[in-house]
């Protein structure tokens, strides 16, 4: 039977559910998608397992909306640096790509699963929506650049789709590899200066 | 009870199971992965469902094996012509992309389930194995460009996973969207210029 939730009821179940995708996250980032069981995220959130399928339906739910939040943080982080960080679009560009490569590695498990790891079917829909979003914020900074004339002419959306695809391949072996700070840095270096490369960017030094 | 097939019992097989090959993979450029049953690929190869797991004991096995040959034959195209064609590494490079692009967009269905499109997960193993093939056939030609001047300094590993990344995102769109002559070429046009930026080629012109 339906009834309406009291206002306090209602700000307990939100609380309950934060807390949820908050354990199922690293959960995920732990274990990856496979074996982030629902039995493991309700012991990880000191829940019964009844009580996730109160929040959540299924699993694959459940598995969306982790995906969505950590992807959602990513791409608004990109966007902020492309869009409103110090410098010309070539310094932001250069930026917003060493940001991002810094994030991923610094949350290996979490950055793998968002990016590469195989999934359910509903995390793979949300994942080429999310690849559409960084395309579009990619885009953007390079069609300034155009403008500005710090960019050769070019077809923005192809290289926006480029970069997209480029840096999510370069990651996908080192994410799943030891940490190493020595690499990850040298990474992060080559992968800034192919990304302008990438963009035509005059050659830096 | 095991028995010893003669060579001519042999032989029919092989050309059976060629001929299932060939129209599976004709099937799954036209209906995709998904689509591609068991009973719609038995009725195109004129053959009965039964027979069809003679020769293969799953849908899986037999889209692992569609998957193998018709990749395995464009990374053979790809490094001939990187390894092979004409030309210092550049221009190697330039014609290996212009060809990769063209022949996927001459066979946009088949491209498309290679290339993107969701699939059972033994077929997605393949594709990360693939992956490293298209790797290694790129950072050849670019350690060469590097080694004879053609192309600065860079991690050329880094860079064969970019363009292994950005080629594939660069045509995932186009590849399900309905052909058009003009479109198409200007999208390899800007795929090679967008690669050749990448290795750090000096503009042509």
């Amino acid at each position: 039977m339906a009834y309406r939730k009291t206002p306090a009821v209602q700000s307990r179940l939100d609380a309950a559910r934060e807390h949820l995708v908050e354990q199922a996250t690293s959960v995920v980032a732990e274990v990856g998608w496979a074996n982030a069981s629902v039995t493991a995220v309700a012991a990880a959130a000191g829940m019964s397992v009844g009580s996730v399928y109160q929040h959540f339906p299924s699993k694959g739910a459940l598995a969306v909306e982790v995906f969505r939040r950590a992807s959602g943080r990513e791409v608004e982080v990109l966007g902020e640096v492309l869009r409103d960080g110090s410098g010309d679009p070539v310094e932001r560009l250069a930026l917003g790509v060493g940001v991002f490569a810094r994030r991923a590695m610094e949350r290996r498990g979490l950055a793998h699963a968002l990016l590469a790891a195989p999934a359910e079917p509903a995390v793979g829909s949300e994942r080429m929506e999310f690849r559409r979003r960084y395309r579009e914020v990619f885009a953007e900074v390079i069609r300034e650049g155009i403008a500005g004339g710090q960019l050769p002419a070019q077809d923005p959306d192809v290289t926006a789709a480029a970069l997209t695809g480029a840096i999510g391949e370069v990651l996908v072996d080192p994410l799943s590899a030891p940490a190493a700070g020595d690499a990850a840095e040298h990474l992060v270096t080559e992968l800034v200066a192919m990304s302008l490369r990438c963009a035509g960017a005059p050659p830096a030094g």
